[in-house]
């Protein structure tokens, strides 16, 4: 980890702060590079249990760094393998929080643009303080933002997303909540504390059971009914045999609080 | 059927009603049974156009009997054939739900949870009490609510499924409603009337033609678009040659009302 | 191009207007035919950059021509290969408006019903007048609105689509924006205008941006996460390398306007 990615365990939850303020937390390559390792330590930490998103300094994230991108022109193929590697590793950035075992919540301030928006959609859940915008605005530079698209429409209503897309417009925080792209819009001045309570629920219940269910939430999601039902069905059946499961609901029949082996 | 599941035949509405209000309509092995049982008997029933689903007594149902499955862990295998049969067979009734001809809506009161607000979000159609509150909270005592996700998230935003499934939270009915969970709130003392208002409004339109627009609509659901319009397309010219259709589109350029055979 | 859709060039946005007000603009076999032949001129334009699509008279379009349908039952297979046709076409229309290079956007004041509430459905993005009711009626005539429904639920949530199917009912505009229909209502003295705003947006883009992201949105729609970054991940490789894209940066970085060759 490098200075410019901050990791503060609290407790289960590790808070990752992207630590370039001065580039607005550009996604540059040292950036995907420290979050990517990051991550892959997160995924192998037993002791953790939530993650928490945010930014240093005025915003969330601003997306890519463009500077870095035009210098790569320089190379003798203009750029493209320079690109296609950022793109990829971007993606896999993307791609990893989805695959992390522990849910993952961006607390999100001031912007969140271009590949900063699709930070915030690839989330598991979101919390933005009143005053942030989002925005997918690419194209106003003629950079159609087709990698946040992937995980903009898979939030937010099709005809929400292509506006955005297309328009190159901000939507402010309060309807980027209606239209499902961020859990809850709260004051700033509480935006910490909101999204620490946040994280403490998911934090306090069975640390299995979180894992199971995040990683089944994305693996049936795009299936047909039915095998959707047999999947799901299978890890059910798995759960019910954990010891800290029937702990969990004997303690629920007693009224009292579980004695959970696997507790935060 | 048993007296733990009632059916009452109101025209050509069914309504069943979950009857074992000690047991919060808990979805028990029995219970379950005889939803299969009766969802059967409706699928063959010619007459009864529209159903109706709710809960006797102070909600419409609180998911599993945990008392029920916590037994089952005596067998010799730690229950882990018996937890298979009852997700199967609970994923069989919320699909029982989905393939049965007629729409089925539900009326909700009190409280719809875990594998009660699958059965809310597996409906066609769903009303709600003010003051009802929704949930999938088996992750409070240790038990993702793996399946009820499947019904879930295939009704609301995913960021919004994602924190109901992971933090446990109750939402209110009005928040439901806001997210596509259900189809709208009323007082509680208008939940009857207004729940048979939409099953009448349903039930006499032509019967064929409902049931037809409700197998269509969960088969075309999940097709790319052409495929979805190959279905959609043939489906419609089949409907175009029935006589009750040129009746109906006679009658109204005629601007008087339908002389159906098959009518409501 | 005939008299029954008019077509006005304003920049490079291109207005087409169904121009039947004594048939609500239903479409006929002869306005479907009108459409596809402009749409088909459209996709080969490369001077027009956004499609502003809208009805003449008192409404956007009730739908299809139903005296038209009646009268084909007079062929000796009762309409059969009529109504295939004239679903085969309708629907073909539909995705030509999907597949167009160019944004369509829907300008919809009156009513929009059956085929024409899926034509708001089919087009990119959609701005209403208050005043507009939206509905897929089809079945109070027994004619179950099969194809309208592979747009509208492409767009809406499930169970209120599913309501507005089975009822026939009709939704105000200020519903249709809450769930996703259309983009937003304006007060009907300002649908001109307000249309007009986005479509210059949007038109005043780099050209190459939009239409590849337009392609893109709809391509990676329904593919698996991963499948669907390596989609995006190459088109963005490919967006970067164009001349006005490293122009558009260029003059972002330098805060002066882009000089594009490509430019509305």
């Amino acid at each position: 980890m490098t200075a410019m990615l901050l990791r503060e365990d609290r407790g289960a939850v590790a808070h990752l702060t992207l630590n370039t303020p001065d580039s607005l937390n550009a996604l540059s390559d040292a950036m995907l590079e420290a979050m990517a390792n990051e991550l892959a330590r997160l995924h192998a930490d037993a002791q953790i249990r939530v993650v928490v998103l945010k930014g240093a300094g005025r915003c969330f994230c601003a997306g890519h760094d463009l500077k870095e991108m035009q210098a790569a022109r320089q190379a003798a193929d203009g750029g493209a393998a320079a690109f296609k590697d950022l793109f990829d590793r971007c993606a896999d950035v993307m791609q990893a929080i989805v695959t992390l075992p522990q849910p993952v919540i961006a607390q999100v301030h001031g912007i969140a643009t271009a590949a900063g928006c699709q930070l915030v959609a690839s989330c598991d859940m979101a919390v933005a303080a009143e005053g942030t915008r989002f925005g997918v605005n690419g194209v106003n530079i003629g950079l159609f933002c087709s990698t946040p698209m992937v995980a903009l429409t898979r939030n937010v209503p099709a005809k929400l997303a292509f506006e955005m897309l297309t328009t190159g417009a901000f939507i402010p925080a309060a309807r980027a909540a209606e239209i499902g792209l961020i859990n809850r819009v709260v004051p700033p001045e509480a935006l910490e504390d909101e999204t620490a309570a946040l994280a403490d629920t998911v934090a306090a219940k069975l640390g299995a059971a979180v894992r199971t269910g995040k990683r089944g939430f994305y693996d049936q999601m795009g299936l047909p009914l039915d095998r959707a039902y047999a999947h799901a069905g299978a890890v059910m059946v798995e759960n019910m045999l954990w010891r800290d499961t029937d702990e969990g609901i004997r303690a629920f029949l007693e009224k009292r609080d579980p004695d959970w082996k696997d507790q935060g």
